[in-house]
């Protein structure tokens, strides 16, 4: 391990959310730390990333259908039009579909406002061998519910600490939780609305309450930053991806996937009967040969 | 429609099981009855075909966004190796994650048991505006139940009109259920299950009872026969895919599914708003800017 940091610097690390020096309004949305510096050398690295990715997800897949308790849930976060559609698109789709299970949190219906905040959220983890991706997540709930209001002060300030409790839980029963900010500026997410306004085809993903949050952009920087800071731990760390270049975005969250799996290190599982002999059963005694 | 059937013939009505005249003894596990003749021909049209489903499958989700109904759910079954998780992944693979959900049934767990068989299927339905796949599904209460004995005759006889009436009312409600039965040879299956001992990174896809599945080929025939012939509705056909060759199972189930969303012709929502008038805020009235 301290070979390889030390050859190559860790995706996650540059990204990683550090609480007591984390500042999200000093972060640049276009920045490019480490990686590739165009959108052409993405492209060349997103073959090689999307073939690892593929193979230690089918090693996770395998280790699961062998009795493994491990999964990945990637959780995506960031206001409207930074992307997280895009991002699942890009780093999922090189994976196998039968190995991941998308999950989108939208406003809570009123079945699920009869539960705790956390009750839909544990409904749709990954199961064992899974890689599980929510698209927006438990964080709404110290987010649009602390800007707008939706819940007394008292209510949300708690909410961190449960989060924090229930993260751990989920690393301590195999979850490996990795969490992504998407961060845009104010400019280009007010390009991005334009253009899905503009683009008839685009126009179902625009709501004239979009407009509304993005009034609110600051107090959203606000929230965020106490969710960012107030809930990286060791157990289920913050990653903050720039995310005004697209295919800046798409490079960093499937290296730090890549590399959260290649931590992992899942493993075949070693079969519980002997290959030989069934090879001679298929073989020799097949009734059916 | 009637001129473009003239044009080219369905690739559905090329397989679909037709009660009264249906045989599966009788059916080439080999056959390329439409569509590519080659493996290399059968690649390029991969291509297109993925687009194809690609796009109606966003117009698909935009409808669900915009509070459409209707979702796609397409089922599959074969003996194992048959290539469930083959097709999958090539058939699912140029889908948008995000709208797609993949869902497999093992044997059921004591939990499951303790509720009626479609009890498990229906929690794992896919939401509106999706694709749902089911890797095996409720069909298995009427195959290896049967086979095996899991369940007295009388309580599999009565699952075929059970089976219908629950997948009536799923198209009742905008489920479009299209359901493959992926067809191969005793000889193939073979070489499948040899091939998954030979290789240590396969080896965890076999399970010893696989053999004992197998020694039973033509009871599965005659259970397949029956749940093929019993369930093929018009609400929700069968389709019977020579599944052989891979490619040309893969072709097959990929331009069942695309017939099937081109007949829906999903809609992209009208905007609840104007987008003039949204243009204007985000151009002139926004404080951001």
């Amino acid at each position: 391990m301290a070979k390889k940091s030390a050859r190559s610097p860790s995706v996650r690390d540059a990204f990683r959310v550090v609480p007591g020096t984390f500042d999200v309004t000093a972060l640049d949305p276009a920045a490019t730390p480490v990686g590739p510096r165009s959108k052409s050398a993405a492209a060349r690295d997103a073959v090689e990333v999307g073939a690892r990715l593929d193979r230690l997800q089918e090693a996770l897949y395998a280790e699961g259908a062998g009795g493994g308790r491990r999964s990945v849930l990637l959780v995506l976060q960031g206001v409207d039009t930074s992307g997280k559609g895009g991002t699942i698109r890009h780093v999922a789709g090189p994976l196998n579909p039968q190995g991941l299970h998308v999950a989108s949190f939208k406003k809570p219906t009123r079945a699920e406002l009869r539960h705790d905040f956390l009750w839909r959220v544990r409904r749709r983890l990954p199961e064992p061998g899974r890689i599980g991706v929510f698209d927006r997540s438990h964080y709404e709930d110290v987010l649009v519910a602390r800007v707008d209001r939706l819940v007394p002060a008292a209510e949300w300030r708690r909410r961190y600490r449960l989060i924090n409790e229930f993260e751990a839980e989920l690393a301590e029963s195999g979850v490996t939780v990795v969490k992504c900010f998407l961060h845009i500026s104010p400019e280009r997410q007010r390009q991005r609305l334009v253009a899905r306004l503009e683009n008839p085809a685009k126009r179902w993903k625009y709501d004239p309450a979009d407009l509304a949050a993005r009034a609110k952009f600051s107090q959203y920087s606000a929230a965020y930053q106490d969710a960012l800071v107030k809930c990286s731990t060791q157990a289920a760390p913050w990653f903050a991806i720039p995310a005004d270049r697209k295919w800046y975005r798409n490079w960093a969250v499937a290296n730090v996937l890549l590399e959260t799996l290649q931590e992992l290190a899942p493993r075949y599982p070693e079969p519980s009967y002997d290959p030989l002999v069934e090879l001679a059963r298929l073989q020799e005694a097949d009734p059916l040969h």
